[in-house]
C-alpha cells in the first residue's frame, strides 16, 4: 500500500566526497545516493535525501515530520551540525559507521561513544547475535568485510536493549557493530560498517541490514514527550483513604 | 578506613528555601543540609555541599575531581545550569524528586523525561521489587509517605537497566521511583521522593535509601571516556590472513 | 496473504469452567473458546486450541511445528502437566493470568514467578509504559478493569527486556502487568489480565492486547538451538599468528 | 571481620581429573582444588569444596544454607546431577567454561545455552567492557590466553543484564564471556574460560575474575521466593472507591 511505504531520509555530511578525490571515486554522487538508491530499488521505500550543506541541514520540521526514520553519516564536521537541529532529531535513527562522533548519537545516548581504531585495511567478521530479530532477516551466522577501518572496544555506550551482531577483526579487537536502543517513542539502531574511502556500502548484507533496521525502526506513533501534564482531577478519589492512617 | 570514606556532593539548587516561607518553614537551610548531615552522621561518608548560586554552581573540575558521587535536586531554576557545568558532570549521580527536569538527567539519560504530576497531599506507597540490591538494603516490602506530590506514568526514561522501586498513588497513578542506569563509568540512580513543601528529606526510609544509593554509585574508577585513541599497531599481524581469500 | 496469517493455538487447562458452576457460566465452552473466537474474528489469525486433557495436552510435535505463538492459560491443575510437553514449548509464548505459575513460564524464565495475591473484586488500572510498542497498538494512556483479582509485587520474575503495563490496584498494590523477554530465537509476553470468575476476556482491551502481542510474538525463524556444533575448520588460519609470541 | 568473609563453595565434576592421565598431570588434586586454594590464600574467603560422587554432590541443604557463592564446573557428566540437587541450587552462582551445558545453568536461565566449539590450542584475547564493574576489577583493556578451547557465538542465551567481557578467537570467532544475570534474589555470573587440559585456572588474571565475581555474587539476604502469599486484608480500603464508577 502506498501510504504504508516507510518514508527515510537518508542524512550525509557530504564533504569527504567533494573533498577528496580517492572518496569521490567510491561515491561520485555521495555516500547517501547509493544508500538511497538501494532502499528504493530493494526496499521499495520513500527515500528523501539531506546533507550537511543544505539549509538547515536539509532537516527542517517538514521535512522531519515528513519522515518516519532517519539514517545518519557523519565524520569530519560533526561540530558545524546545528544544536537546534540535533534537538530536533528525537525520532527513529539508525546512525552509520563513524556517526557515533555525531551530537545525534552521544545526545540520544547520553554517553560519548568513544571507541579504538585503525585504518590498515583489516578483514571483519559481524557474527550474527540474533537470528530471530527484523534487523537480521536474510543474514547468516555471520557476513564478512574483506577489507574496513576496524573499530575496537570498549564502545562507550550504554548497555544496549539487545546486541545484535558483535565484530571480529583481524588485527585481534572485537566490537558491538549492531545495537539497538528506545530514546521516547523512538527506535535507534548503531550499525559500525561504513567508510568513506572502503566501497562497503555497496555491499549488499550491509544494504540488507541497512534496509531491515529501516523498516524495524520507522516511528510507529507520533506523540511527543516533552511535556508534563498537570493531572488536577485525580481518577480516584483522595482523602478519604487517609482515615485509614488516622490522618 | 579514612581513605575509603564515600565522598558525597550534595547539591540542591537552593532557590525555594529562599524565597517561599512555606519552605523555609521545613527546611531553614536548605534541604542540602538536611540531606548532606543524615549521610554525614548515618552513613559516615564525608560529605559537601554546592548550590546553583555559587561560582560554577559551586561545581569546580576540583569539586568534582573530590567528589565520588553527587546528589541533584532541582525545580525552578533548571534553566540557569549553565551547559559547561552540565558537561562536566560525567560521573555518578543520584538524582532526586523534580531533578528529573534538570539538564544533568536528561543529558545522562538522552530523553525528556517527562511525566504527569499533582500537587494534592495525596498518599505514596513504594513499593519494593529488587529486595537483593544495595539500594534497598534495610528497606522492606514497602515504604509509605502518607502526604506527597503524584508523580504518574508515562515517565519518558530508557528502559532501566533495573528497576527498584514502583510507586501506587492514592489518586490512581502509578510511577517507575527508582530506577538504575549506567553512563561512561557512571552509575545513575533516580528516587522520585522528594518535594519542598512536604518534609519528605525527614523521613528515615528516604534518608537510608539515598544513603545506600551513594555508596553504590559511588565511581570505582577514575578513568575518561572522552578519546577515540588510534591504535596504529594491531595486536595481531594483517594481511597474512587475507592469503586465505587469495587478495 | 493466505500463508502469511500468524497461527495461533490457544492453550487452556479447562478444568475450572467443567467443575465450577460459576465458572461455567462465564465461560461455558471453556475461557480458550473465547480468546480463540475473537483472535479469529478480529485480528484474523488462523486460530486452534488445545486443553489439558487432550492426549500431549493437545500439543503433539506436529501440532507446535503448526504454531508459531501459543498462548497460555492454566491454574489449578499446573502440575499434571508433563515435562515432556514443556521442554517442547520453546517457541513464542503468550503467557496469562494464572499461567504465571505454570512449568512453562518457570521454564522459560528461571524463576520462581511468585506474586502476592488477593481475592476482592478490586478495581484495576493498567498504565501504558510503551506507548510505542507493537503490544500497545490502540490502547491510551490506561485502560481499566472494574472487578478483578489483585495480584501484587514482589513478582519474581527475571528483569523483563522492556515493561509494558504497569498496574494499579484498589487495595494499594502494584504490579508489573505487561513483560516481555527473550528465549532462544522465540518471544515471550506476560499478560496480567484473566480469571476465572470475573469476564476478563470479554474486555476489548485485554482481547486488542493479547491480539497484538501474538502477532509480535509469532516466531521469525525455525532453527533449533539445542545442538553445540563443532567447527574444526578454522576460519582463519591458526598457529601462524602464535609467532608472534615466541610460541 | 570474621563473620563477614564471603563463603564460597567451589563445585566440581571432578571426573576428568580422574579418568584422564592429561588432566590429572594439569591438575592432580582436581581443579576444584586448585580454584578453592586461589579463593583462599589471594581473597581470604570461606572455602569450601563439593563434588558430583559424593553424596547429594556434596550440596545437601546444610552446606547450601553456609554457602554465599557457588562455583560451578562440569562437562562429561551433566546428566549425572540430580534435579534435585539442580532444583536447590537457586542462589549465586559462578558458572564455569563448560558449565554452560550444565543443568544448573540451563535451568537458571531457561534457555539451551547451546555454543559452537573448536578444540585447537588456539589464542583468546578477553575484552573488557566493564572497567567500572566489580567484576573487573584490577584488569586492564584485555587480557590473553595462549591457548584454549574456542567457544563461538552464537550463544543461546537471554540477552545479559551486562556484558562484561567479549573474546576475540583466533580462528575467527568471537563470544560473550563474561555475563551477568539475576533471578530471584540471586546473582549469576558466567565465565567462558577454562577447561580441563589447558592450564587455565593458574593463569592470575583468570583466577581474578572468579574471585571478584564470587564477592561480587555474594548473595545479600536469605529471602525464600517460592511462595504466593495471599494478603487478604486490603492495605487501602476496598470498595468505596467504586462509587466513582457508579458500581
Amino acid at each position: 500500500m502506498e501510504q504504508n511505504r516507510v518514508r527515510v531520509t537518508v542524512w550525509n555530511e557530504f564533504r569527504h566526497e567533494k573533498k577528496h578525490e580517492v572518496v569521490a571515486k567510491v561515491y561520485p554522487e555521495g555516500m547517501h545516493t547509493v544508500i538511497a538508491e538501494s532502499l528504493r530499488s530493494t526496499a521499495g521505500f520513500d527515500v528523501r535525501t539531506a546533507t550537511l550543506d543544505e539549509p538547515e541541514h536539509g532537516l527542517s520540521g517538514e521535512v522531519l515530520a515528513g519522515t518516519d526514520v532517519l539514517t545518519w553519516w557523519g565524520h569530519m564536521a560533526h561540530g558545524e551540525v546545528q544544536d537546534a537541529v540535533v534537538e530536533r532529531v528525537r525520532q527513529a535513527v539508525v546512525v552509520l559507521h563513524s556517526g557515533h562522533g555525531s551530537k545525534v548519537f552521544s545526545r540520544l545516548l547520553g554517553t560519548n561513544c568513544s571507541l579504538r581504531w585503525r585504518e590498515a585495511g583489516e578483514r571483519e567478521r559481524l557474527w550474527n547475535l540474533a537470528p530471530g530479530h527484523e534487523i537480521t532477516e536474510g543474514i547468516g551466522d555471520y557476513f564478512e568485510l574483506p577489507q574496513t577501518e576496524m573499530y575496537g572496544e570498549r564502545f562507550d555506550i550504554p548497555e544496549p536493549d539487545k546486541l545484535i551482531f558483535v565484530s571480529w577483526f583481524e588485527g585481534g579487537e572485537v566490537f558491538r557493530s549492531g545495537c539497538v536502543w528506545e530514546r521516547g517513542n523512538g527506535r535507534i539502531f548503531y550499525f559500525r560498517p561504513g567508510h568513506e574511502t572502503y566501497p562497503i556500502y555497496y555491499n549488499q548484507d550491509v544494504l540488507r541490514v541497512i534496509a531491515n533496521a529501516a523498516r524495524w525502526a520507522a516511528r510507529r506513533i507520533d506523540s511527543a514527550t516533552e511535556n508534563c501534564p498537570c493531572i488536577k482531577d485525580p481518577i480516584e478519589r483522595i482523602g478519604r483513604a487517609n482515615e485509614n492512617f488516622g490522618l
